[in-house]
């Protein structure tokens, strides 16, 4: 049996599959775009695709896959929300069939990403943390005493449905008020539209904001380093959002740590700024005022690594006995 | 050695201390009212004498303690909100040496009654449960994967201190908005009173709402019962304000269960119909919408069981190494 893992990452952007080696180590990788409408073989035959022009060992330590959710967990049937042509997809199964006698572990992407910043990113060490993504929408994953914590049904994690507005926006999700429905890219952006925003001409080169959906919060971010008052105003109120939703989630969960990654992390202070400053006037127990949010500290393989982890990590981030 | 567990229970009301059995039974048990005022050694002094009345056998299992927060964990140096005599006081250490050469453990008294709930009360089975309580405060505590979840520094379960409402009133924690600022008893009977509630006359036998502090919230609740108008409002607003604060927990924790005590709790359907309203509301992704919230089961010795858990159940209920 190889020690490599074969590590599998589904987007509604990208597909990503690649080798990881027991320390995380990615050792190569292959991208293809999603195909956009694609059905549900289509889109099984762009993955298929992908693990051909990979050199896949004919033995593997086994399969780590993040998919979008919602999915069945642990079963993998999933059913993206960004991706139309899988619902109640196998693919779990799909790739059991194809990788037989390994172990094939899937979990929704955004724990995916927070097991590999928790597992070789800026989580290292922590007994007590959230990985955040903030991109199109808003997801992460619990880390609780060293950890992983998938809750009754594997959905635990779910940062970007904890309620900062009773009274707030609708969510796609059917709720309101969600920290979602206000810090998700498309949303501060169209709130910044309502309170009157014009786009301005921003740079929309480099890797920033690349995922879909949000690069009318990219002109927004630009807009607000350039002093614009309305989109200075947007990226404060879905800082404070966020740090309200993560303040709720420290005092309930004894955190210590919160990793944030996403396109909108990158919008730096105009963001983090008016987060630290909700989640320390909401942090004031002895106890809370000690946790530290900072950016997610990998790259665009941390999908991969995440995925891989389920496997080579098991013992931390895959439940016992599934 | 004996296999019987020595609980003790630490309120600003009461002294509990009882003898149980490896099922959780309570074989005996004996109580005190807490000193009012009293300096470090006279409360340490009501602990022994309760000790003394209690047949305790030469040799036990352990001792387990529940005790009103802050304080530091796993070490047990308390500073209970409510009693003043004791700031950092060596509870745990005190107690390690009167009964040497067995486990003591202490816990947050909250989270003693969510882990009895969750050993032999409404909780038993769950794999993803908070038990709360909401009384004087609202406490609670987590178990997910079937285990206490400590949090980093053993205060994991503040449902108390999820905000529910960033604007809200200021919390005995520093904060704002927090859930305890709007639900604990008295707040809610302080805003009833600011909208022009009169307390009635309302009956003040039997066990409902013994707790300290909650007199007029026990009023509040008779009042609602009779239909006096502000007061059903203001019942609405704390339930309304619990299922909003609970909904944060589910979606973030992915939770199955949550058991909800105190004398409150006692309010029935004038707490809990708001309650489940505000919950469903906000609980719309289809892992979450199977949460159930039931009264806690257990009556006056949860803390005990709960606290000889810590040490019959460690497995599930400490966290190895301690």
């Amino acid at each position: 049996m190889s020690d490599l893992t074969l590590a599998v990452d589904i987007g509604g952007t990208k597909f990503a599959a690649g080798l990881v080696e027991p320390d995380g180590q990615v050792v190569t990788a292959e991208r293809a775009a999603t195909p956009q409408g694609g059905d549900a073989e289509t889109l099984w035959r762009t993955l298929t695709s992908l693990l051909d022009r990979l050199d896949v060992p004919a033995a593997l330590a086994g399969v780590g896959v993040g998919c979008g959710g919602p999915m069945t967990w642990p079963e993998g049937e999933v059913s993206p929300l960004n991706m139309g042509g899988w619902r109640g997809f196998p693919l779990r199964g799909r790739l059991a069939a194809r990788f037989p006698g390994v172990p094939v572990r899937i979990h929704n992407d955004a724990v995916c990403l927070a097991v590999a910043e928790h597992w070789c990113g800026a989580g290292r060490g922590s007994a007590a943390m959230l990985g955040m993504v903030v991109s199109t929408g808003v997801g992460g994953g619990l880390i609780l005493g060293g950890r992983l914590i998938d809750g009754g049904t594997g959905n635990a994690g779910h940062i970007g449905h904890v309620v900062v507005d009773p009274e707030g926006p609708p969510c796609g999700c059917g709720g309101n008020g969600c920290l979602e429905a206000i810090a998700r890219g498309p949303g501060l952006a169209a709130w910044a539209l309502a309170q009157g925003w014009s786009p301005g001409d921003a740079a929309t080169e480099g890797d920033l904001y690349r995922e879909e959906g949000t690069a009318t919060a990219r002109r927004l971010a630009a807009d607000a380093a350039a002093g614009d008052a309305i989109a200075l105003a947007a990226m404060a109120r879905a800082g404070r959002a966020l740090g309200v939703a993560i303040a709720s989630a420290v005092n309930l969960c004894d955190l210590d740590l919160v990793t944030v990654g996403g396109g909108l992390s990158q919008a730096g202070d105009l963001l983090f700024g008016p987060l630290e400053e909700a989640l320390r006037e909401h942090t004031r127990m002895e106890f809370a005022g000690r946790v530290r949010v900072v950016p997610a500290a990998l790259g665009q393989d941390a999908g991969l690594v995440g995925a891989a982890a389920l496997v080579i990590e098991g013992d931390r981030y895959w439940r016992p006995g599934l």
